[in-house]
């Protein structure tokens, strides 16, 4: 089936949104921990959390211009700090309930049953159950003019997890840590090792 | 176990580069197509794929400063279209192979064993093998200063994929066309569908 511009105005609000939204493929699962002025502390979930870079070590992540967003944004550009918490398989009900829409005096962590974790050098919360949790310097924000979402910038500044998660490498045991992926806005997956490969080399010979 | 910026120097180089490149969760799969102004084709494999929003439905990828992906970007500064194709569980090997540095007068198709399809209205090429391909015109670019890495961002004016894959609520069955998720550079999953959860309101009774 080929779809065009055409097909995708007809396409119904909700049923184009999540059609997109899809449409990318597996994505990242975590909840964002900030923290206003007043030490209130917010929490919401982010499945657009990417890599940028080892060296420094920076992530980005996109925001919407939605009322839940902003919330966080705003407590960033004060604080200057916040933490990316993976979401895994015990907290998925939890972490999900966080993309409602609160009223300003309600803090996530207390509505959603999840618990703040603190640290006097970093103004904003991580999350207590999450098992690889970061906290993050603000860096810049790039505004992306053609919908007016903006890729949020920080440098790595603290990780917290079980030794027994990271390999010899240096990589991350992710399905150890029982991180989830997210599909779309909803739903969500665990998964199953398939193939580690090397380095790739273009003298490799490569049967098919 | 606590990491911080002491700990981060001290990593040696491809530790450090696994340890963060792992350190955001699950990735997206995608083999990113294009072609120069001589009609040579180019294929490379992007774990940074991100959804910028459905209307205008845009996507976005990250770029870094390689030789690899100095390709990509050239050939879409001059034809203005690129190509997203999902990896799926049957060609990750030959999708892995894309990253290797091939010779610029190599095609990643042929080295790779992976098949271009053309269309006369889309000046670049989508992966016959992939399940989920999507042609997007470019929009615009964001240089990163942190780091000189690249936001790019395209419009999605074609997606070709068998119908059977898509929902009657728009979404896309990810599991059904058999698309992967990557840990870091190098680690292939395929998925087990935990959850799909209904739209969060505040009301929403969360028992634990």
């Amino acid at each position: 089936m080929y779809l065009e511009k055409v097909d995708f105005d007809q396409m119904p609000d909700r049923y184009k949104a999540n059609f997109f939204n899809h449409l990318n493929g597996f994505k990242s699962a975590n909840l964002i921990g900030t923290q206003n002025d007043k030490g209130q502390l917010n929490l919401a979930i982010f499945n657009s959390v990417v890599h940028l870079g080892a060296n420094p070590p920076l992530m980005g992540f996109i925001l919407r211009p939605t009322t839940v967003e902003r919330h966080t944004f705003n407590n960033i550009l004060k604080s200057r700090h916040f933490t990316i918490n993976h979401i895994h398989s015990g907290i998925i009900e939890q972490a999900h309930q966080t993309s409602a829409k609160y009223a300003s005096s309600i803090s996530e962590f207390e509505a959603c049953h999840l618990t703040p974790e603190l640290d006097e050098n970093i103004k904003a919360p991580f999350v207590k159950e999450s098992f690889i949790k970061i906290a993050l310097s603000f860096k810049s924000d790039y505004l992306i003019k053609e919908n007016n979402t903006r890729l949020v910038v920080g440098e790595v500044i603290s990780v917290r997890m079980n030794q027994n998660l990271i390999n010899s490498d240096g990589s991350i045991d992710l399905e150890k840590a029982k991180s989830v992926a997210i599909s779309g806005l909803d739903t969500y997956f665990s998964t199953n090792k398939l193939i580690k490969l090397s380095y790739a080399r273009p003298t490799a010979n490569l049967i098919k």
